[in-house]
């Protein structure tokens, strides 16, 4: 009997138990043990489980059906086990370089346990989940250097981070009366990134309704990064066209070649012009927490109004979990802001805590994402996530020399980041036929558990690409994938027809 | 040594581990079984845990300051269990009726243990989260009566779904072009919902860019559901001023006091009219798995072009999980689909299974959600959990009757579903002095950690709300929760100077 029972008198009355909380808890206690024991078995062996397939009678055992019955958690730890944990992406595994995918953290598996046994919700109130969220956004505004009057929140992704900023530069650039009017009697807005931007910009114009026609793409310099010319000259031409700039994104680490752009020169000209920068920084953002010469590319991030990244790609954070960051917190606020009466502000009791997240973005309801992100930087520290990053782009360039050693490979650029992209064809093979290679190279190292790349278009050329953001990853096991490319490279010329 | 090493020759390879995971692996295993218990502590006695609200210390005490060194996963455990854990939302707690908050599910610790570990990436591509979550969208399609062709997604929440469904809605009035062209050139849209509905719908418009001006709210008839006489007559009027209809959105469980509009009526309108019918189902939804007559208030809710729900709160699912459902699989993947050359479809390999969950919403990266839902409904089944949805109407019955048999509370309006709303004020009381006494009732019982209860405004005045959506909850609380409500109200009373 605790004392809270007692003070409340709950020993008189006839409290049931719940029909869906375990009958019996020690049972429950044990279940959940077996199955952590099997997720910690299937975590320290990382390097044996890449990406496994499913085959017809895997993805059978995956049916839900009526399911109106249910199993029990007993069954059901066994089924998470046997039937669901071996079937994961293969984005743990140390030689998986497709995409952009983050490793994950064994501090992830602890904030999991945590946030699924407290459920907080965190798009208000006050409780504890908030003051973690506000830990961590304080955190990112620091590292960022963004000033303490700045605003933030932890989002699904950058995709939706975009969406947020793009939201809160639209606010600034037609007035706070669009969200009420809309934005069909305003003047048209346009936007300026650098060629080979992120989709996640064009996709998040066309939600806001602005259309991804209002993209202006920019061409590099010879350093890869937006000419400012020619950005002057479209500024130029569309405000003598009428159009009104909504704001230009700057891009820190594109995502075929991990370029950024000159940060320092776009946030002089936004200044001088008084047009918004938000900076696209999903993973090239944290090359702030590495060493020299990859911090350096960052120079002038803390002279953004908005900043969109994300913590499950280079921080290595749980999936998913990104953030926003934005200068101005009263444009923030402003964009987004909107209390029907059941939520009305309360001076004390839990419908307290001011500033409530849902003020912030779209959500109302919100996970406690915050835990994941926390747990990381309290039980590695900042210096050993940054000294992880600092490996990787090393790694990338450890490849980049593999592929210039190796004969049969070619490296379609300079290695910048933690981006390494490069053809196995032989140059003269036509278009195609190189294409085809190094597509089926992918998939035969995909297939076989070696070696997941991915593949991009490169001057209109089919090229394998590989994104290191994984702190698995070490030397021999670039030596590996070379070779391993080399092997199925030699296979499919001798067996050319 | 493992048979893949073996395989491919690791053994003679020098694979060194990684920086950022656990040093020792047994270690870690007993710190992470040390957390699963205090948090299985926590939970098996959720009602010994109320909100409880932070001091100074312990707001102190989740400082993450500059985080640069780390204080490793054994530390990290210590406190997450005492600095973390305890400092909840309360919603686990069986007398929490705030807001519309769900109370979580046991499933839900297993299915997240499971979940961080794998790392999916949800986004796309050929592996086992992405067969899940199709599962989970197939039954959601099931058992709201949707065709086999509709397709949908798991996101954070029903403002999300929202925004999603507008956006498709959007796609079909201004045709495909407009997401490239945007929505300035267009006719202006308008929306059509009950007095009363959530605010997600005018957030929503508000972020599409069409502007919250653009709802026209209809008055309620007789028994509290959009009247259709007025409805037609604003369509009439907007269509004959140029306008364009965006969609009537139906209301599945208000949420001041759960009432449900005629779905089958909007249905027959909208089909008429050529209209999308987009229904707000966020908790009311799950009425379908109720008995009757709560069962009955949905009819009609298969006909809608698109449905938003949560799982988080009345299938009792962890925070955060909410869905959408679209009719029109077509226009839903027209409204969102793009990829860029690195995320090109795939035959074969990692890089295969079409479709990708990035073409069907805002997030290219997108966290394993669905083994939430998954979990839930393989361990309880949907019949326990649809008598659960019963039981809660139910105790809300219960509560507005023993409201009604107190002779110092008055319901504010009948209950009709899980939603009891009533003053504690004596009605002869000036009307700020009724509001100051409710709101200060909701705050004691929170402070004191009884019950927790929110507010709204009904006809202009504070009432207390209680909203049922936890499976906790039995009759003895209901007889707790208004003998609390009284004496603080006897208490309020006495001391009035």
């Amino acid at each position: 009997m605790s004392a809270e029972k007692e003070a409340h008198g709950e020993a008189h009355g006839d409290f049931t138990s719940s029909p869906l909380d375990p009958a019996d808890w020690q049972a429950f206690r044990d279940e959940a043990h077996r199955l952590l024991d099997a997720c910690i078995d299937h975590l320290s062996a990382a390097r044996e489980h890449p990406w496994r397939p499913l085959g017809d009678a895997d993805r059978a055992a995956l049916a839900l059906g009526k399911a109106s019955e249910g199993i029990g958690t007993g069954a059901l730890v066994d089924e998470l086990a046997r039937n669901v944990l071996p079937f994961a992406t293969g984005n743990t595994h140390p030689r998986f370089f497709g995409w952009v995918h983050g490793t994950g953290l064994a501090s992830g598996l602890l904030s999991e346990i945590t946030a699924a046994t407290m459920n907080s919700n965190c798009g208000g109130r006050d409780h504890g989940a908030v003051y973690v969220e506000r830990e961590v956004v304080d955190w990112c505004r620091r590292c960022f250097g963004f000033p303490e009057s700045a605003s933030g929140q932890l989002v699904a992704g950058t995709s939706q981070a975009t969406v947020i900023a793009f939201a809160a530069a639209r606010t600034r650039a037609l007035g706070k009366d669009s969200r009420y009017d809309g934005i069909q009697g305003h003047p048209k807005l346009v936007t300026y990134a650098v060629k080979g931007v992120h989709n996640a910009t064009s996709k998040a114009l066309e939600l806001l309704g602005i259309g991804s026609s209002a993209l202006r793409t920019i061409d590099t310099d010879a350093d890869g990064r937006m000419d400012m010319a020619l950005l002057a000259q479209a500024v130029a031409a569309d405000r003598a066209a009428g159009l009104r700039p909504l704001c230009v994104v700057g891009t820190a680490g594109s995502v075929d070649l991990g370029l950024y752009d000159d940060l320092e020169a776009l946030a002089d000209f936004c200044t001088k012009e008084a047009i918004w920068l938000h900076v696209d920084g999903a993973f090239g953002a944290w090359a702030r927490l590495a060493s020299a010469p990859w911090s350096g590319l960052v120079r002038g991030i803390e002279r953004a109004d908005s900043l969109a990244f994300d913590f499950h790609k280079w921080m290595y954070v749980q999936y998913d979990c990104g953030a926003v960051l934005i200068r101005d917190e009263a444009i923030h606020r402003e964009a987004f802001a909107a209390r029907p009466a059941y939520l009305a502000k309360q001076d004390q009791g839990l419908g307290g805590g001011e500033p409530w997240y849902c003020d912030y973005g779209v959500d109302l309801s919100r996970g406690f994402r915050a835990l994941k992100v926390w747990s990381a930087l309290r039980a590695y520290g900042s210096d050993a996530l940054g000294k992880a990053i600092t490996r990787n782009c090393e790694l990338a360039a450890l490849l980049g020399r593999l592929v210039e050693k190796s004969p049969e490979l070619r490296l379609s650029r300079p290695v910048r980041l933690n981006v390494c992209c490069f053809s196995a064809a032989p140059a003269e093979w036509d278009g195609a036929a190189q294409d085809a290679l190094n597509t089926r190279i992918t998939h035969e190292l995909q297939l076989a558990g070696e070696v997941v790349f991915s593949t991009t278009k490169i001057d209109g050329r089919t090229v394998i690409r590989a994104a290191i953001t994984n702190h698995r990853t070490c030397e021999a096991d670039m030596d590996y994938a070379v070779a391993a490319v080399a092997r199925i490279r030699d296979t499919a010329i001798a067996t050319r027809s």
